[in-house]
């Protein structure tokens, strides 16, 4: 398998599209150099010479995109649930991130990220880092040896940090991320760099403004938060008066991106009709956080209203925030949250179906990473091997209530093996 | 340890009250002939002499009671979750319950469903079978053997349960009950029979009338459902048009219970002032099944007005409309649900704290079994010790930190030992 040429044999399941999900049992899943061609009930005969490997009744879905995650949170998931968004922000996260200029510290905290990531659903992350150079280097070093694929952001924050989290002011700021970009370039083959405003309560205007203009000059992407929490929406609207939402404000800086060069906002709780027109014309990406929304007592964001209007949405973990890696337990919480969306707020918001939180945690994230998330012909062969054995049921049960149940059963769906465009990059036995 | 008597040490965390948490940072934990003699920071000298197991750092926490879950259901766990309640029963639940008319299938099914009930963080339950008197005599001998300690109830109804599923009318519901408690009468150290009838629209008037005579006789316990779901409710009210609400038709057939003999009401979801009134005024038991009510969309029950009112409450799984029997799950789902009912339905009501949620899955349904929930002196010694050395941290974290994150993280609590009134009855290591 040195050219990453190879089929899998199993229990397939992957979205044709946001409305079904295509099944085989036994079926064969073709890998040629990294790349998916197709899923078939009986092997073409031109694969048949590729290796082949039988995981029997195994579960076999496409990896999965976690569009929102912080890596530094990630060692104190967990606690300090009951605090709203700004309260969790300055009591739990901003002293934990402020840690991370020991580097001593930061080897070993990216170490327990880096390697329970490669253990995960997720073959693809857009990861925020902290403001540290060297921290956010190391964290890329150690993820490019995962074998994720991965964008990562060193942070900009030039304000309202407090005690040691806190950049000097804007030229420090984009300084530091100049640096960081020199220092980094051609480094890596799986790791992109991703400007990271944290989000405009910690980003002066002038440093919003310089990363905007630092975007367009290199094509680099940006990743920020929007419209989270009612007080984080409030403040915002004080801190740019000008701006006729929160969306509108980062318009203003011109970091809401293009369809090319497209920006991820995480969460867009509180996004309204206005919001939505903008983030569609940018061709901007929501993550959606529910997991991390429910815990901060955010509220749920509209994702069919999104859905229906044709923006492009993924989902994210938002660990610390949310409190696990893993995207089968964040599909669950999302399913939750629309229903509860439907159930409580609005009666016209239909909620999601199975399918389309699927497809929302596979190929509508894996979509920011170009072809991925299916096992279409043409995709990027990202897999999950999934042993749900430990589930006993009386009776034999299709590939496409495996894959439900699956996901409501988080705990028991036991990873085997996870390849990344053809490569293996973990394996339970290992 | 032939007589349930010694010690335990270890990061032990109880509740003392619905407020407050106390912690013990290597404490030790006494149990004499199966009741709890406190927990310790320095070892009494009175216990000195008592054997002693060091679980170093693992935690310790009480076991934990699910006041709702259905047996038959566990092996269809996961599936059908984009359907409403009545949907979902006609569809899933009743088809796959009138399978236990066959004995080979009861007895299989129901032995999946006993082994992991014994695996699981749960000590006492309180469970639903089928309509079945063999299939649920069957649950009840295989439940003794777990050494959990449980009331199991053979399911009333006589009407609205399809094919195959129904009892001919009430006279030959109620013999059969009549006839399932004499073949189990003396039978059983851990298992208690409490009568059930499904909910209303299975139950006549007839047939509900003599199990409110049935359970004034003979001392017993009931449980049913109340208030899940918007069409349940409205249905409700067309079959019994003389009450004032789904809880005063309860009230109308004298199944609402009293104070001593206390009768269970899963859900209520719906349940308004009125509603409040009658569960409280009877000693009524409310069943909080967060994870089933948000998967059938259902809704959230309000959980904090109950809690203020002084009503007796508790955490079910209600498996299979709730996904899981991992009552830490529940605990986290019913947390995120008590956030969504205050930013979605109503500010004046405040979301649950941890504390709070923790009292409820242990002391707060514990209750119904007596002085069972917690490690004061004089409870009964049912205890869980939880390895959690999987979720590395980058700092020394509290007990009570750690008991938060095990919640918001379950599928890294694993589960060494597990007492009940001082008995081990589960070890990883066996």
């Amino acid at each position: 398998m040195s050219n990453n040429s190879f089929v899998l044999k199993g229990s397939i399941a992957f979205s044709e599209n946001s409305k079904d999900i295509i099944t085989y049992s036994n079926g064969y899943l073709v890998c040629e150099k990294g790349i998916c061609k197709g899923a078939f009930l009986e092997l073409p005969e031109k694969y048949k010479a590729l290796p082949l490997i039988d995981y029997g009744n195994k579960l076999i879905v496409p990896g999965m995109t976690d569009l929102h995650v912080h890596a530094p949170q990630y060692t104190f998931r967990g606690i300090g649930m009951d605090e709203e968004l700004l309260e969790w922000l300055s009591t739990y996260t901003f002293p934990e991130e402020a840690k991370y200029a020991d580097m001593e510290y930061a080897r070993k905290a990216y170490s327990y990220f880096s390697e329970d990531l490669r253990r995960c659903f997720t073959t693809r992350a857009v990861v925020f880092g902290t403001l540290h150079n060297e921290a956010t280097i190391e964290l890329m070093d150690q993820l490019e040896k995962t074998g994720v694929i991965t964008y990562v952001g060193k942070v900009n924050m030039d304000r309202n940090g407090g005690e040691g989290l806190e950049e000097a002011d804007a030229a420090e700021s984009l300084q530091a991320t100049e640096d960081w970009l020199e220092a980094i370039a051609g480094r890596y083959k799986n790791t992109m760099p991703i400007l990271t405003p944290r989000f405009i309560p910690s980003c002066s205007d002038e440093l919003m403004k310089g990363l905007g203009r630092l975007s367009a000059e290199k094509g680099l992407r940006i990743q920020s938060h929007l419209s989270e929490n009612p007080s984080e929406v409030a403040w915002v609207k004080e801190l740019v008066p000008e701006s006729t939402c929160y969306a509108n404000a980062y318009e203003l800086f011109d970091t809401m991106g293009t369809v090319d060069c497209p920006t991820i906002m995480a969460h867009c709780v509180y996004s309204d009709d206005l919001e939505m027109e903008i983030l569609k014309k940018h061709g901007a990406y929501i993550a959606h956080c529910a997991d991390s929304n429910m815990n901060l007592t955010s509220g749920i964001a509209p994702i069919r209203k999104f859905l229906d209007a044709g923006i492009n949405i993924g989902l994210g973990t938002d660990v610390a925030a949310g409190s696990s890696m893993n995207m089968i337990k964040t599909m669950l919480i999302s399913l939750q949250a629309s229903k509860m969306y439907y159930r409580l707020v609005d009666a016209d918001v239909k909620p999601l179906s199975f399918e389309e939180m699927f497809y929302l945690a596979t190929m509508g994230g894996g979509s920011y990473f170009g072809k991925v998330g299916s096992f279409k012909d043409g995709y990027d062969f990202d897999a999950v091997v999934i042993d749900d054995s430990k589930m006993y049921s009386m009776r034999d049960m299709s590939v496409r209530e495996r894959v439900e149940r699956m996901v409501y059963n988080d705990a028991d769906a036991i990873i085997t093996d996870k390849y990344v465009r053809g490569s293996k990059i973990y394996s339970r036995s290992e």
